[in-house]
């Protein structure tokens, strides 16, 4: 370790992280759904438009996991990360349908070293998901657990 | 629909549902990773056992997809389930290892009517996942939409 780009101290209140961009495929939601959330309207597109949600919809599950993947690649695997103890809140704010493209960013709002172990931070980030019209359908707020630059040499 | 056992009527503070048990297989564990969390300590069981999870761990958001599914089959998927809008919190409280075999339970805490949508309910719900030991792995607050079986009919 020791040469990626985001340790503990790097990540600030305010730092900001773009991340890329998804596409959301029919492919995808079914095959989630079908494995972890198999309600109708996770599975089919008649479902989907009959239930509240309007469409064939992701998974508010696969919308998080579809979110870890981007943070995973726009941000953890070039970081000192050690995992997470969990989410403070999260919002399905507005279906994720087939088709849609998401992208995000993800903000430090907090940060604090560990009392009882040396070399590592505890780092609150807010991350957020948009669809193509520009509407936000997702937002998250956890803790995120970091080594310092000198823990991860 | 109608036919559920579970509609919003049904679920009253205290409404205690068992969910069925889930074997954690290294397979799963490193086939969700590769997906959607690619962070070496869910990947390799070497990196696992020098991170302070312990062993090679289930992603924290792959623990929620595995209660997600022990959710769908012990309760939604004979519910009125309308979706949720989002998570109150969630607790990775202890690593989840390849071979543990998780099971769990939800309880109603708290339910209310919508005041925008007749025949549809909100009711929150707390759940927890233990392992082999008794230990607890995971816990979720989260709230559901549920249809009247009057709506459902």
């Amino acid at each position: 370790m020791g040469s990626q780009k985001w340790a503990y101290e790097d990540l600030t209140a305010g730092t900001s992280i773009s991340l890329g961009s998804k596409l959301v495929t029919a492919e995808e939601v079914i095959e989630f759904a079908s494995e972890f959330d198999f309600q109708p309207m996770h599975l089919d597109e008649e479902a989907g438009n009959a239930s509240i949600l309007g469409g064939l919809s992701a998974s508010g599950w696969h919308t998080c996991c579809m979110f870890m993947r981007m943070l995973c690649d726009g941000f953890l695997l070039d970081s000192t990360s050690q995992g997470s103890p969990g989410i403070e809140y999260a919002k399905w704010k507005k279906p994720v349908l087939a088709g849609d493209v998401l992208t995000g960013q993800c903000t430090v709002v907090d940060k604090r070293t560990s009392s009882s172990r040396a070399g590592l931070g505890f780092v609150k980030i807010r991350s957020e998901l948009y669809n193509q019209r520009g509407e936000q359908v997702f937002e998250l707020e956890n803790t995120a657990m970091f080594l310092t630059r000198e823990a991860a040499r």
